[in-house]
């Protein structure tokens, strides 16, 4: 049997994390069959040709539809700029392809719920690229939790936190624009979201507070230009059966380049995961003798999911980049059908919806419901 | 001229802690005069025999009144359970005693607000016990953020975590009574508001929420019996000019022994400290080449305040106990009329209308003011 | 111009991991052209095929030295078990093909001795699969100590511990056999060794003591049978001018997985890396303020070396197998006649001849020199 | 029963410190009498008086034989330069009183040899100043080895660094002149090899290379002048029954303060420790599921011995000086005849004759026999 045939919608930093994992997916699990990388789709038809070249796909074009007219394609990445998601993955779904769409799914809910009833009526599998769920650590946490094994949850913190917007000196640039989306809320919380849906599932009441760090920022063009969305976002969750929990995201947190710190609580243990160190976990066990009690800390091997088909030798270390091609592997068992680990279009709406509830009670100074 | 004339009444934890403060107050920095233990006091009078000559007082005595009769003693340590200190606080300032009080500083904001009304009327010291302020590095800290060394404060996180009241199975004990205050909120959330209030300010408005991991416990006759008050505190916090905070506490939280993780986030750099590893912080400035930035974790030394005071030697490390006999010298500093770093009574009362604002906030499920 | 064409010889890990690096590298640089994946050889003429398909090869062998007669292969990977590699990568030069030939060399120093003339006279490039060196860290730290960053280097320190051989209960297997090598020495020090190339040179001079942990273990027949050699290496080590080091490896180390722990004092600050957290190094500079000196944690990020080729985005990390890309590239570099960093043949039989005196200086209990 | 009447000479560092524990130890302990704080001597009179008044003695003298005549005077606190260490203590063995000495013990071996003749024709209990021993943590990590807990040990590795001698343009000062002993062997091996004492015995044979990070250093008076001594020792060690250890010392190693990190191997599981975070220590255990395993950090509590003494909660950290406490309490529960954990005259004679045999070691660039 023949390999998928695989369509690439964008060539930026995804559309070359995706075509990586396209690249490298049959030789690290040795048990698909090789994909075929068949088209790729840039604007610039120039760069589409080139990009082709270098990611190893057999065509070019400079218009993404020409991929639904392909009857060699059976999948394609979307990895374009967000505004587009929509339109791209639900054409796709009606001209028959499966669809791995980076997140966040779309730019309004109405176009997320849109999406979910194109996935519906093709009967074609469509998954969300959250690849952080996708480290053998989450997923071996994940069983963990649902083993029992720290006792029922009785807490949880989430913390996503980077510095690229915490000099106030950077000029005002699109990302400061409402009409980007909420700030730190829709461009971080998502992560974290897709974490908790994992491990604990995502809240059903949220009241939030967001912050601007920097009031205004230079403009361009001189002058200063008032900063329309926030950096910060910090909420108040309550889980099904009263689980309470905090999420918190900063993007003008100086020193944090790739921070996701998940504290989690139970009552027979704890589970502390942080992303900057994602070969690593730590579980505090309370049984044994207390003297001996601590968080441990346990390096990735060959004993959790997955990690194995990578390296053989444990505490070596997976990079960011592979958790991508575990998410390919995934997107290829749902298509084989397969039970699959990924974010599907139906939890990609549930962490939609989660957002942008957390926004309103920021603006209403409230509670909200999630659903 | 003869060192201060000491009274102690209260012999637990910090009768103990406040009476080896004392002792070696003068010893370890040489330039107080040394303090005479005059009278403790204790309910039970052969335990007040007993500890008196333990902890080194000359006299003891089973009525904690007979201390305000001595004109020997010029002050007196406070360290009862929660609700006697108010009279007792009372008493002392009334009877012409400088009071050094335990925190929190009472079990009612009126009582606590009496108790600045008699330190105002009495024109004594009366200080607060909350060392964690007193740390070396803690007051780097401040000076750091004084300085401008971080930039403008843009963010703030507090965490106190203990896990005393993690195990279920732990049966109802007066810990988990409505009498005896919020639970987490006013057993721990006192230490972080010490913490920023010498560090950035006390929160203006603030949004909690309040939770129990465990609705019941075993009861000590058999059955069970619920749970009065919550384990778990989230607080969202507004500041001054509109900086954003979080402060979580939880004392069900395995694993976690005396954490208080503090992170403080600014225009130019972020400062991060634990409590469980009080002998260093982290410090991250964004100046020189990029390619080198990181957090570097800060050992305490003789360059930071009073540290040299007890060893010469750097990265040694003090203790716990130590930081309460900083707090007795900055006492003895007040006391003698030189600038001191301490909690006074009118900004632990300020702390203390904090954490009703912050209780009452979770009851209302709104945001409320603290001033 | 057509990309290279590679053979690869061996299909275990190593063998994947090239593979891996093959299928990746022009994706990731995009300065490259796309090596084609001719012929892979494996001894068994099934598996053999079966690999070339999950690896992307367009033809399998049984026997590799069908490879070297192969004109559409410019390129051999030697990924076979270490007393192959001399046979294999001698005759792969001598076909006029460039070698990529995992660590060690050799199983003799003749043979390595033989390896490095071998290329010679062949002028065909051949480089070691020391992949460690390849690091955006570690190359940044050599850099750092290149531009003296931390002064003249005053003192190394290098361990390197794993623990796959710590359980006793472990039968006797060929890795304890003394035809298999020295053990931790050979098995091990390479590895620091080549880390030590790059950052500070080789000793000239060592002095060194191994031992072993259990004399004896399970027979697979029953009974016990004697360990033949060492799985713990401690060595002192002289560098050209005088500089002291000490160099240890322990394979029956518990709870070490990969653990390459790297100390480097200089005249004006310190580098401290570990393997096992190989997306962050350490660094003391002793300028500023004493008050606020300590250990940097720096994450990787695009401001080092290499690492924006595979994510725009910093401390998202780099994993154990993107090394072997990198590697990959800077043997496409050398082979294209560039400057490439490189374990070259030259280099890689000063590591062999470092690891034989040090073998020697055991059994002879004596200071020996490596040159 | 009066508490022991204490003498100290030498108020420095150490003098402070032992009177420091002598004012506290009853405080915390509370089982054992009230030490009288008899006499202090210091060769200036007036200094000794201030002294005495700051650190709490009844009486000061400029003649530290005074001390011997003085019949309320049970025990004396030897704490002046290492020059004079043997003399004191020998005559205050000879006066009758007890002797707590601070390291080393003295400038000679046959000058250490004397002190223990002494001790032993006396009678009288002699303690040497070793007090890192005292640490809960470095008992309760002697305890689980002495249990088995991490099985048969295996290897040992034992780090003392610092950075007072780190930079080069520092002047010469005392510290470097060889009169003054072998530099970074007799200043800080000593304390590893206390630890060592209690955990896994004292090497049996020695291999040693000292090293010069700088060969001169500037001059007071102009120009620059050589250094004498070396600031890095590294030593290969056996011990009884084989076992192989390393250990290493730098006081010349930037960014380190007061690091003693020991790393412990067993048959079973592991254990670290770094006295630079004094109040944790890890503990790898190889038992239940290896997908969990990993070093766990345990924090001090009340279940490692004597920590509940100081503080009843767990976590809240001990300090340096709270281990001289210990320390005395030690001491005096050997003069009460009662077991005691101390390193006593006979254990401080065979630490010093290591500390000569690693010395010559040096010299003779061979093996040697510490015994």
């Amino acid at each position: 049997m023949a390999g998928m045939g695989v369509g690439l919608v964008g060539t930026g930093y995804m559309g070359k994390c995706h075509a990586l994992a396209w690249n490298s997916v049959a030789s690290v699990f040795g048990d698909v069959e090789r994909p075929r990388l068949v088209g790729l789709a840039e604007v610039d038809t120039d760069l589409a040709r080139r990009k082709a070249a270098e990611l190893g796909f057999a065509t070019s074009t400079g218009n993404w539809r020409d991929l639904l007219d392909n009857p060699e394609i059976d999948v394609i990445s979307v990895t374009t700029p967000n505004q587009f998601h929509a339109d791209m993955a639900i054409a796709a779904l009606e001209a028959g392809k499966h669809v791995w769409c980076e997140k966040p799914m779309a730019t309004s809910l109405a176009d997320a719920e849109r999406m979910l009833a194109a996935q519906r009526a093709s009967g074609k599998v469509a998954v969300m690229g959250y690849n952080y769920i996708q480290n053998p650590l989450v997923r071996h946490m994940a069983d963990l939790i649902g083993e029992g094994a720290i006792g029922d949850i009785t807490h949880v913190r989430v913390e996503m936190d980077e510095d690229y917007m915490a000099d106030p000196a950077e000029p005002f640039y699109w990302k400061s624009e409402a009409q980007s989306g909420y700030g730190a809320l829709d461009d971080f919380a998502v992560h974290p979201l897709s974490l908790l849906s994992v491990l604990v599932g995502l809240p059903v009441e949220v009241m939030t507070a967001m912050a601007k760090p920097y009031a205004d920022r230079p403009a361009r063009d001189g002058g200063r230009r008032a900063v329309e969305n926030h950096d910060i976002a910090n909420v108040l969750m309550t889980f099904e059966g009263g689980l309470s929990g905090v999420l918190m995201a900063n993007r003008s947190a100086w020193g944090r380049k790739g921070r996701i710190f998940v504290q989690i609580y139970g009552s027979n243990g704890s589970i502390l995961y942080d992303q900057e160190r994602m070969n690593e976990f730590q579980l505090y066990d309370r049984s044994g003798n207390p003297a001996n009690h601590g968080f441990r800390s346990v390096l990735t091997s060959g004993h959790h999911p997955i990690y194995g088909k990578f390296i053989p030798a444990p505490g070596h270390g997976l990079g960011f980049n592979d958790l991508k091609i575990v998410e390919c592997r995934e997107l290829l068992s749902a298509i084989a059908g397969r039970p699959a680990h990924v974010v599907d279009f139906e939890i990609g709406l549930k962490i939609e919806r989660a957002v942008h509830a957390m926004a309103r009670s920021h603006a209403e100074r409230r509670w909200i419901q999630t659903i």
